[in-house]
C-alpha cells in the first residue's frame, strides 16, 4: 500500500498539461482540460478504466503494469491485498488522471477477483473488482501459423455482414453505412467470418488474418482498423470480445488457426488515451506536424542522420494517426501487455505486426522476447513494406545482417518474392530479369536465418489485386497462385481472389471491395458454385486443388526447397524431404511456347524418377522430358 | 635427400597421360605424349624449369614448394644442403616429367645460392642453382591502397608505345602488330606507362593499375593479358620482369603505388604446364566442354544444387582458358607462392583478383589469409562482375552475410555503386529510382564489414565507356566524376575517361582504343593540353582539380561518410571527420532544373557553418541557402 501526498493541481498543469497544448498537433483537438478537478473529491464514478481489463496466473513474466485512468486519481492511495499478488509501486506522472500500478504475480497465484481500493484522506472511495483468470494451456490454442498452413487475409467490414444488429452502433463517432464508397462502413462482421469458415476451410485455407478488428471510433474511413481507439475492445460494428473468442474456438475446432493484426507504431485519434494523455512524452511531440519519411533505409544505413533516423521511427503516418512513443517504458507495457492479453485470452495462433519498420527496434526487440517467453509457439512476421531483401532481413533475427543487434523476429511480410514473381510472370526474360529476377530473389535466402518463416503473398489490401496486375490473364494467375502455393515461405491469399476479384491501389479502397454474396440479397453470391462464372470456378478449383494439396504434401508442408538456374526460359524447383518419391517439382515456363525440358540435370533430386504426377490434372506423364506448355507453371509430384 | 624406385613409364601412361586424352576437351590440341622417353636418360638439358624460380629469407610462412618439369624427372633422385633450408618430401605425381619438392626454409636462412643436385643410379646428371634473396622491407613498397588514392586502370597494350623494339617478339605465337584491328597487338608497353607517370601524377591519379602484364602466348588476341602462359615472365612485349620492377620502384619514387591484375581461376591454353599437365586434376576435367554458367547465385544460395554449384565454379570461363582446379594442393601452392613472389620481388602495393566468385572459396580464404601473413599492408580487392550488394558482400570479409564462412576478402569491385550513379544520371526519380537508387545502394553498406575497401569505379575494360553511357553529356560526365571522387570507397578511373574517350563495350574490344598520344606520330597528342579541345581539356582541369583536392582533404581521404534521405530529388552527403570545418559536403541535384537547398536539416554535420567553398570554382557562398544548378554535383568545403 502506499500514500503519496496530494498535488497541487495548477501545478500539475503548469508543468504537464499546459505543455500538452505546447504540442498540440495541427487538427488534431486536444481534449478539454480538468480544469474543474478539485483535490479530494475523486468519485466511483471518475474512475474510467483500469487495464489490462484482467490477467491471468502462471505467467512467464510475474510483473503487471496496471493503468488507472479516472478523474484526478493520482490524489488517492491504493491498496490491494490478495495472496500471490503484491502491489509493488504506484507510479504518478504529468496528467494526475493517471496511475500506474506496479504489481507482481507470484507463480501460485490463484485465479479469483480482488478489491484494487482507492482511497483518499483515509476513506475508502472506490474500489475496483481486479480478477485473475486460469491460463488455458489447451493443445488446440495458440499453436503458431508455419509453412504448412495457408492465410487468408481479409477486411472484416468487407467480408461478410453475418449480424445486421451491429451495423450501426450509436455512441460511435461514424454511423454511416454506405456501400456505395469505398470510405465508408460496409457492415461487414466477425459473424459474417464464422458463417464462412467453412467455405473456406473447404477452398484449403487453413489460417484467417483480419485486419485489425478492435475498436476504430474515428469520425470518418474508420473501416480499415488501423486507427485503433480502444486496445482491449473489438469494434462493436464488428461484434464483441466474446465473439471475437468464440471466432478462434470455431476456428481451432475445424482445425483452422488465426491471425491477429495488430499496431505498434500508432494509435487513432480518438484514442480514449489520446484525449487526456497521461503524459507529453506518451506519443512522439513534434514543434509542428511532422510526417514520418517512410525510408526505412535510414533505419538500417551505417551513414544515416540522426535527424533522418528520428524522422523515419518518430514522425507520425499520417496525421490522424499519433505516433506512440516506444522508449516510455509506460508505453512499452501497455502495449505488450495488450498483445500478452489478446493471445492469452482468445486462444490466438500468430501475430501480424503492422508497419514494423517504424518502431522502436530495441523495444520491438524486447517485445518479441517476451511475447516468446509467455507463448513458445505463436508465429510473428512483420508487416516489411520495403524494397529488396535486404532491407527486409535487416529486420529479421539471428543477426544475419543486423550485426550487434538481435530484433527477435521470425518473419517478415517477403515483398521481394511478391516481385520476383511478378517479374516472372510480367516481365521480359534477362539476366536478372524474368524469371532470373525470381531466381535471384530465393539466392538471397542465405540474407535470413529462417526464411520459412517469412509469409509470402500476390497482394494484400494495400496493394493492386494480383489479377489485375496481370492484366486480367488467367494463365499468368494460375503461374502465379501456383508458385505462391509451392514456394518457401508461409502463402498468404488476399480475399477474394480466389474468384478474380480485381481492382488497382490506387485510388486507394476499390481493392477493397465487398466480396459478392457476403451481404443478405446481393445479386450474386460466388461464395458457391452456381453464383460464380466458368472462369470463377475454373479460378476457385484451381486454389482448392492445390491448397488442399498441400494439405497431406510433406514436402510442401515442411520439406526444404533445391532451386536450379534458369536455362532457356525454364525455372526449376524442388520442394523435397529425404524421399525421392513424394518430392514436388515446380517447372515454371514463362515463354510464350511450348519447351521441352530434360531433366537429366536435376538427377539429385530426382535420381530414378521414371514418372511424375501431375498435380492440377492428376495425369501420371514420363519423367525423361517433359513437355511444358506455354505460360505455364506445372506442379509436379515424383511417383 | 630421397631416393625412389625407377618407376614403369609404360604404367605411368596407363595411369595417367591417357587419362589427359579421355578427359581431353574439344578444340585444345594436347600435348604429345612423351613416348620417347627412356628411364635412366635423364640429362641436363631435359630440365625445363624450377619455380618460384627463386625465393626469400625472413618469410613468414617457412614452407616452400618448388615444381620441377623436366622430361622424366620422376625417375631422378634429388638433394640439396644449404643452412636453414630443408628438403622435406619429394612428392612424384602422375606425370613423370614433374616433382614437387617440398622445402621448409628457416627464419635465421640467409641470402644465397645452393645447388639442387638431380641424380640417377648414383650419378649427378643435373644441378639447379637455386637462390634465396633478402626480403626488402622498406616503407616505400607494399604500401597498401586506400580511400587516400585515385586509381588509373590501364590496358598496357593500349595506353602507350615506350619500346618499339619490343612490338613483336619473335617465338611468340601471335606476331601480328595492327593497331586497325581491336583484337590484335597495338605494341603499348610498360615503358610507355613509365614515360607517362608525370602525366598521371600531374592529373591526381597515386596509383596505376594494368590489365596482366604476365606472359600471354597465345595464339590471337592475347593483347588483355587474362589468358596467362607463364606466371613468372612479364610478357616481353610488354617488357622484362627487370622493367617492371622498376616501374613500380619509380611509381614509389613518385609518391605513387601500383596495384597487380591477378587471376586465380584461369591460364590460357599456350601455358607451359597445360601443354604437359602434372595431373589430370590439375584442371578441371569435364566430360565434354563445360562453360561456367556465370551465375555467382549457385555458389551464395542455401538452397543451391551441387550441379549449379559445380558448373559456375569448375565450368571454364571459355574454350581458351582452362580451369585450375584449386582444390588441387599443388595448384593452391603453385598460385598462391607465385602471387606472394611477385608482390616481395617487385614491392607491389595492391591486387585486384579477377573473376573472383569462380574460384574455389575455401582456397581463397586461405590465399587471403597467407598474402595478409606475409604483407600486413598489402591491399586486394576482388572482382565481382553480378548485380547486387548481397551478391558483392557475400565475397567480403567479416561473415556480416556469409555465415560460418570468412572469406578474409577485403574489398570488392563495387559494381552496384555505378549502377547508383547511373541511375542518379539517366534514370527518372521514383521511390527507389534516379538519385533515390544510389542513396539505397549506399544504405545497404551494413553489409560489409568495411565498405570504404571497395574499389569504386564508372567503367573499365569490360564495360561501355562512362562517357556514352550518359550519352556524351557532359554535365552528366562531371555529376559522376564528382561522385566518383567524393564517395566512400577507392576510386578508379578507366584510362582516357579524362580526355573524354567513349565507346560501347558491344562488340567487344571497341572500348579498348588506343591512347592518342601514346605512339610516335600519332596525329593528336592528348597527354598534352594543346592537344586536347577545349572540351577535353575542360574535362581533364575537371578531374585535375578534384583529384587534387582529395589529395590534400583529410575527410576525403580517411573520413566518415553521412548521407542523408534525398528530398525534392536532391541527394546530400557528407565526408567528415572530428572538425565541422573541412567537411566536404556534396550536392547532387539531378533535376533539370536550379533548385534552392535548405540546409537546416543538416545541422548535425554543419553547426554553426556560415559559408563553404565550392570546390571547382574556388568561390565562397553563403550557407543558410544553397542554388544548386540543373544536373549538378557540387562538392563544396565547409569553412
Amino acid at each position: 500500500m502506499f500514500r503519496f501526498q496530494n498535488l497541487s493541481l495548477l501545478s500539475l498543469l503548469s508543468n504537464a498539461q499546459t505543455k500538452f497544448l505546447h504540442f498540440a498537433v495541427k487538427k488534431i483537438v486536444l481534449p478539454a482540460l480538468l480544469i474543474s478537478l478539485s483535490i479530494g473529491h475523486l468519485s466511483a464514478q471518475k474512475l474510467a478504466r483500469i487495464e489490462p481489463t484482467f490477467w491471468f496466473t502462471e505467467m512467464h513474466n510475474p510483473a503487471l503494469q496496471l493503468i488507472v485512468h479516472g478523474e484526478n486519481i493520482a490524489a488517492g492511495t491504493v491498496s490491494l491485498t490478495y495472496p500471490g499478488v503484491k502491489l509493488v509501486k504506484v507510479n504518478k506522472v504529468e496528467n494526475p488522471n493517471y496511475l500506474f500500478l506496479d504489481l507482481t504475480i507470484a507463480s501460485n497465484a490463484k485465479a479469483g477477483k480482488f478489491p484494487i481500493n482507492f482511497t483518499v484522506n483515509g476513506k475508502k472511495i472506490f474500489s475496483y473488482p481486479y480478477e485473475l483468470r486460469n491460463r488455458d494451456k489447451s493443445a488446440t490454442r495458440i499453436q503458431g501459423v508455419t509453412q504448412k498452413d495457408f492465410i487468408y487475409l481479409l477486411m472484416p467490414d468487407r467480408f461478410s455482414n453475418g449480424d445486421k444488429s451491429n451495423d450501426v452502433v450509436k455512441g460511435l463517432a461514424e454511423t454511416t453505412l454506405n456501400r456505395d464508397s469505398m470510405y465508408y462502413r460496409h457492415g461487414g462482421d466477425i459473424q459474417g467470418v464464422i458463417n464462412h469458415l467453412d467455405y473456406l476451410k473447404d477452398l484449403g485455407v487453413t489460417t484467417v488474418w483480419m485486419t485489425p478488428e478492435i475498436e476504430n471510433d474515428m469520425e470518418k474511413a474508420s473501416y480499415h482498423g488501423y486507427a485503433v481507439t480502444d486496445h482491449y475492445k473489438i469494434d462493436p460494428r464488428y461484434g464483441t470480445n466474446e465473439l471475437f473468442k468464440k471466432y478462434v474456438e470455431t476456428a481451432h475446432a475445424k482445425g483452422m488457426k488465426v491471425i491477429k493484426d495488430i499496431v505498434h507504431n500508432h494509435i487513432g485519434t480518438g484514442h480514449w488515451f489520446f484525449k487526456d494523455l497521461p503524459m507529453k512524452s506518451w506519443v512522439h511531440q513534434w514543434p509542428k506536424y511532422t510526417q514520418t519519411s517512410y525510408r526505412d533505409q535510414a533505419v538500417m544505413d551505417t551513414h544515416a542522420s540522426q535527424a533522418d533516423r528520428k524522422k523515419m521511427l518518430d514522425g507520425w503516418f499520417v496525421p490522424s494517426m499519433p505516433d506512440l512513443d516506444q522508449q516510455n517504458p509506460y508505453v512499452q507495457n501497455y502495449l505488450t501487455q495488450n498483445h500478452i492479453w489478446w493471445i492469452e485470452y482468445a486462444g490466438i495462433d500468430g501475430l501480424r505486426l503492422d508497419t514494423y519498420p517504424y518502431n522502436d527496434p530495441a523495444y520491438m526487440a524486447d517485445w518479441a522476447l517476451k511475447l516468446k517467453a509467455e507463448f513458445p509457439n505463436l508465429s510473428i512476421f512483420g508487416e516489411t513494406f520495403v524494397s529488396g531483401v535486404p532491407n527486409q532481413a535487416y529486420f529479421t533475427e539471428g543477426n544475419t545482417v543486423n550485426r550487434g543487434f538481435n530484433t527477435h523476429l521470425p518473419g517478415i511480410t517477403d515483398m521481394a518474392v511478391k516481385e520476383g514473381i511478378y517479374e516472372t510472370l510480367n516481365g521480359k526474360n534477362g539476366w536478372t530479369d524474368g524469371v532470373n529476377r525470381l531466381y535471384d530473389v530465393i539466392a538471397h535466402d542465405f540474407l535470413y536465418k529462417d526464411p520459412t518463416q517469412n509469409c509470402i503473398a500476390l497482394d494484400n489490401h494495400d496493394m493492386s489485386r494480383f489479377y489485375s496486375v496481370v492484366n486480367e490473364d488467367f494463365e499468368k494467375y494460375k503461374m502465379g497462385m501456383a508458385l505462391l502455393l509451392t514456394m518457401r515461405g508461409i502463402p498468404q491469399m488476399y480475399y477474394g481472389t480466389e474468384i478474380l476479384m480485381k481492382n488497382f491501389s490506387n485510388p486507394d479502397g476499390l481493392v477493397r471491395a465487398d466480396f459478392p454474396g457476403g451481404w443478405n440479397g446481393d445479386k450474386k453470391d460466388k461464395f458457391v458454385a452456381k453464383g460464380r462464372t466458368n472462369k470463377e470456378n475454373d479460378a476457385f478449383n484451381f486454389v482448392r486443388t492445390l491448397a488442399n494439396y498441400r494439405k497431406n504434401s510433406v514436402p510442401l508442408q515442411s520439406g526444404k526447397l533445391m532451386q536450379f538456374v534458369p536455362e532457356d526460359d525454364i525455372y526449376v524447383y524442388f520442394r523435397y524431404n529425404e524421399s525421392i518419391k513424394g518430392t514436388v517439382m515446380v517447372v515454371v515456363n514463362n515463354a510464350d511456347k511450348e519447351k521441352t525440358l530434360k531433366t537429366n540435370r536435376f538427377a539429385e533430386r530426382t535420381l530414378g524418377t521414371t514418372s511424375v504426377k501431375n498435380i492440377m490434372t492428376n495425369e501420371n506423364i514420363s519423367f525423361n522430358e517433359i513437355k511444358v506448355p506455354a505460360k505455364t507453371t506445372l506442379v509436379l509430384e515424383l511417383n
